[in-house]
């Protein structure tokens, strides 16, 4: 269920992302199709996968938005499955999925495909591998829209190019709580990167987590792309590990209490909101990566970050709620997953 | 080792205490008495209680001042076995007491004898029984300075005439959180009773336990004193539940979300000063009291609030320590007494 349970690699680096925008030639891009032109698109990209000569997509499944109720599909946005966008045009959209939703190809989005491959740590050419095999696949039956000066066309011009958005997400609570994260934010957009919060563009860093990724795609080839995320996100881990020793040497009892007092909070509280939830488990993951607390399993605590999420936690009840009972669930369910 | 582990009760009366305020005829007043005269005090009055016809005061125990290390001092007025007034005289100065503490009689304190009894729960009748018993053992062999218009006579006027006080201890968060405390404080001057914090005159109200004792000891008969203090108690009981019952009908899920964190902080942090830790015993207590929480022994609780003092602490911890390392073992000793 959760996005972060598909390897043993747990970190400073949550998960890697690739994804690819891809536009059928010949046709209008989603925001201009028809209902019966979206329907297409969506029969003719299973359909690719499930001719192709590639063994490992004929097992994917479609699944329709206007077939799925609103809280499964919310659901999914928070396990970055799908995006919001999605979900806006949801009576013409469609996702195909692996079991472990590892591989999502969301079509009728802004483009007509969005070829999603997620890993767990950082693993960006492991997930390009994957996604140019299901792209070939894909291509096998599919023409693309491409132009030979702009490269793959799309929707929005920021995508042109490649098509290719590569990503990591990234827990970052020493280089917060120290300041050091304004150093970050500069020396990764000087190059071409980009950095926001847990939930993409606009979104503020709940719970200390980042993510970076590439804002060129146009004059730079996949594989540029990724060796400089990959290398400015080495940067980052190592900044991150430097600012935990510092932390640690500098005010060992306070942090120790600080990260404590968070789990003790988490055990306890009959109420809590997304964001202070987010933020004391970013304290216990802190703890627990720096030795601290000995108790705790990392992995309970990368499920978390999903399972509090307004919608999944709703999922998890079975039920809609008020916000208001929403933090009463959320810390129930933090509550059992600690006990 | 508790002043609270006397008695099975434990509610919003903590503790019942009676103090007889006496002096020797024909000796001055402590402060004006040479070593020699102090000891003297200290020889009578410890051979006028074994040259007693009352057997239950022969096994009480006499400890000089001087012969004490300064933490065991400190950690007795912790207990409120001792006066600090005492412990700054501690050069001339004595304790006589009972195995469990619920007896003592300070020597040259303020007056030359100082006799307390105390008792958990709302026990002033008996404990004024108990003290009435000593003192009248020690006056078989000892004549108080006493005078038919102002009674006994004592060092500070404030104490002539019964030279008796009576004080209750009492748990009031409700009347606290709820602001309610004031109009508390102004019934209680209005019957010419006083209302202090845990250590007395000039203490804050730390943890929310307050002291409640009657002001005037001349005018009125010990009987009336003890009548009249019982009933304010009662009253002020009975508005703490009131106070209780609208906090839970009011806002129950805020309450067992703030009572449990409490009690969370406790279990968790690695660091508390004296403040925050009676503060947080103060909620956790009340939401034992409340059937909220369920998994903790209020006794331990009620142990707490005096094994958390700075010297008890340290008594436990056999060793002196400064402020910051005591904040630690004060964490450590909570978290093992909760566990």
């Amino acid at each position: 269920m959760s996005f972060f349970a598909k390897s043993n690699d747990s970190g400073i680096v949550l998960t890697s992302r690739i994804r690819f925008a891809r536009n059928i030639d010949g046709m209008p891009f989603p925001q201009a199709l028809s209902d019966s032109a979206s329907r297409k698109v969506i029969d003719d990209v299973y359909s690719a996968l499930l001719k192709s000569s590639i063994n490992e997509v004929k097992n994917l499944k479609l699944f329709n938005l206007k077939d799925m109720d609103k809280l499964n599909m919310m659901a999914m946005a928070e396990r970055h499955v799908i995006s919001r966008d999605l979900i806006e045009n949801f009576q013409r959209a469609a996702v195909i999925l692996d079991d472990d939703e590892k591989i999502s190809i969301m079509l009728n989005e802004e483009d007509h495909i969005r070829l999603q491959v997620m890993y767990k740590g950082l693993m960006l050419k492991e997930a390009f591998e994957d996604a140019n095999r299901i792209d070939d696949a894909i291509e096998e039956n599919i023409t693309y829209a491409f132009d030979a000066k702009f490269g793959y066309l799309t929707s929005c011009p920021t995508n042109v190019g490649t098509g290719m958005r590569a990503s990591v997400m990234l827990h970052l609570p020493a280089l917060t709580y120290t300041k050091n994260i304004n150093n970050i934010l500069n020396t990764v957009s000087q190059v071409g990167m980009t950095i926001r919060g847990l939930y993409g563009e606009g979104s503020n860093a709940l719970g200390n987590i980042y993510q970076v990724s590439n804002q060129v795609t146009l004059g730079l080839s996949e594989e540029e792309i990724i060796n400089s995320l990959i290398a400015v996100t080495k940067k980052i881990v190592d900044q991150e590990e430097k600012a935990r020793e510092l932390m640690a040497q500098k005010r060992s009892i306070a942090l120790e209490d600080d990260v404590y007092r968070s789990l003790g909070l988490l055990k306890f509280a009959r109420t809590l909101d997304t964001n202070e939830c987010l933020n004391l488990i970013s304290k216990v993951r802190l703890g627990v990566e720096m030795g601290i607390i000995k108790e705790v399993d990392i992995k309970k605590l990368n499920e978390l970050i999903t399972l509090i999420q307004p919608a999944t936690l709703q999922l998890v009840d079975k039920r809609e709620l008020e916000s208001k009972d929403r933090d009463v669930v959320r810390a129930k369910i933090v509550r059992e997953s600690l006990k």
